[in-house]
């Protein structure tokens, strides 16, 4: 991968042989550390700290100076879209996102543009591309968004959810009302995802947070149609260089087949799925990123190495490997925990790759 | 089963020929019946109405009136056994279960006692006698309590939790803590269950809330070791009558071939859980329960009859599904559309029983 010092996380995906198991970690950028928290706090709201590209940038940097990761992720938000279309995106203490305006009728849906991302998502983009010349190469950049499917729970619902029973409500109703609304996502998820490419992402994630939710049936028909339909949208090159791509169902194990039969490079994993089966079950389609439970990490540093072990002998010999948690690290985590975490990866994963 | 006037829940249970598929309905005793909120607001607090066996049994018998349920289900808690143990289990509004006296040292683990279920859950073993003296053999009643896992969640978190920090951080730490407390639990169970079957109980299931929270290692170290632990010591007939008994893992779809190895008779499945694949893969072995999404009860009777007709597809021809939905319904889906379900499970499957 020309230009990058360190390019095994690409190499990873792509299954081209590595010297050690890459790691990166979601939400590495974030509220447990405490550099992340006095930026935020200096910054204002959550959204004024996503909507400012230096300070955006500053964050997406500093787990970087802590730990050997062997990637950055853009910090972002995964509604930015939603809030580009003009629904009103706001954190609440204690209830997550909110929209001022969310979509109910056929006429909402109707209303809702695909939002141009270097005019409307503007900021975004420069945090990418300030991103990318902070990095000087040293590791990639990945660049990502909700799904289709996630971002529509979050508009229907108006937040977050414990049943889905307002947007599950016009899924089951309205089946052709919801297909509109999906597509319409695709487009600008697929619009929004090429242009962080453009503007300098190595590598995008596309995450479905709530696909969990489904039934196998609706999983099928309103949430992995559109990210196939997504990842068929993007452009996989980029200055000559392959831009690998990354779907994330949260709660999704029992789909992996289904899931790797789209064009994605790699897959996510929760911490639910085992990874010695995930292997044999779609290893030979897709590599695999994850999945240590995020829980782990308040344990002792024995019991985080022998986590990690455990992890890279169930996934084996071999390149196609990226070690993540299986779902973003939690507040409250001590940062010397990662360390070790991300240590261990290195040390322990040598030897499956001799 | 004698004295039976319709047996065909246990006939489905143990894979006999039945005319028609059975159906009942996981919380079917409750909020979204009108007749169950004038009981409760009499009753005084949830758990004054759970220690009532007048009450307990006049709850339970509700949904009968209204619907065609193929079973009646003990109205409980399933927390009631660490409440027995002197946690002291509260309700607090919008918060659901809390214990005044969480455990959370090797101390408080030695100090539990294992309940005798016919002296300190007497309200539990009455309310069973009573529900049966009114039945009069109109259909079985299925006693349950909560896993092992399950009840050591709500016992370490002190309630409800998102992430299980506690009970995990226990768990990764102090593996051997947490299996002192989990034989404990299972021996505990076995003898609640066991009471239950004495007291009159047709079948027992046992509710794996939680366990859909573990990775693999830990889901078959913690949660489906004591379930199993639990089984071994049920008593399997009573009178002469076989008791079919039926262990539910929400979340736990991918682990269905393990869980069949038990010797339990039926696996409850949730609603992500394709049970076409589920059958095809544990099928010879158990019977299957489950697995409507319980949010395509808002939808208009149509879309119910559809859902209800692609499930009963999916399982096919033959004996061996009790029809459910994936998780308990909630509190304010119409009780009309209950009865719109209720008539599809029954009319619908008489195609696949001929």
């Amino acid at each position: 991968m020309s230009g990058l010092k360190n390019d095994r996380f690409i190499r990873a995906l792509l299954k081209q042989p590595v010297d050690k198991t890459p790691i990166w970690m979601m939400r590495q950028a974030g509220r447990y550390l405490p550099e992340y928290r006095a930026v935020r706090s200096q910054a204002g709201s959550f959204m004024d700290l996503c909507t400012n590209p230096e300070l955006a940038c500053e964050v997406t940097l500093q787990p970087l100076e802590r730990f050997d990761f062997d990637a950055a992720i853009l910090f972002s938000d995964i509604l930015t879209i939603p809030d580009a279309m003009g629904l009103g995106l706001y954190f609440s203490e204690g209830e997550g996102p909110r929209f001022e305006r969310p979509v109910r009728t056929a006429a909402d849906i109707d209303r809702l543009p695909v939002p141009d991302p270097e005019l409307e998502l503007t900021y975004v983009m420069d945090a990418v591309r300030l991103i990318r010349k902070n990095l000087q190469g040293r590791v990639p950049l990945i660049g990502f968004s909700g799904s289709p499917w996630t971002l529509a729970t979050y508009m229907v619902e108006g937040g977050s959810s414990k049943s889905f029973a307002k947007v599950k409500g016009l899924m089951y109703e309205q089946p052709q009302l919801m297909h509109r609304m999906l597509d319409k996502l695709a487009q600008s998820v697929a619009a929004y995802l090429n242009a962080q490419i453009a503007a300098g992402a190595q590598t995008v994630m596309l995450f479905d947070t709530w696909g969990g939710a489904l039934a196998t049936e609706e999983y099928l028909e309103f949430s992995l149609r559109y990210a196939s339909q997504v990842r068929s949208l993007l452009n996989t090159s980029c200055n000559g260089q392959e831009i690998p791509t990354i779907f994330f169902t949260k709660g999704g194990g029992q789909w992996l087949e289904e899931m790797a039969k789209t064009e994605f490079t790699a897959l996510g994993l929760d911490w639910q799925t085992d990874i010695n089966l995930a292997r044999a079950r779609v290893g030979s389609r897709v590599a695999l990123q994850g999945n240590m439970d995020p829980i782990a990490l308040y344990a002792q540093p024995e019991v985080i190495k022998a986590k990690v072990a455990t992890i890279l002998e169930k996934y084996g010999v071999g390149t196609g490997h990226v070690f993540n948690l299986g779902h973003g690290i939690l507040p409250d985590i001590n940062p010397e925990h990662v360390k070790v975490m991300v240590d261990a990866v290195h040390d322990l994963s040598v030897q499956y790759h001799q």
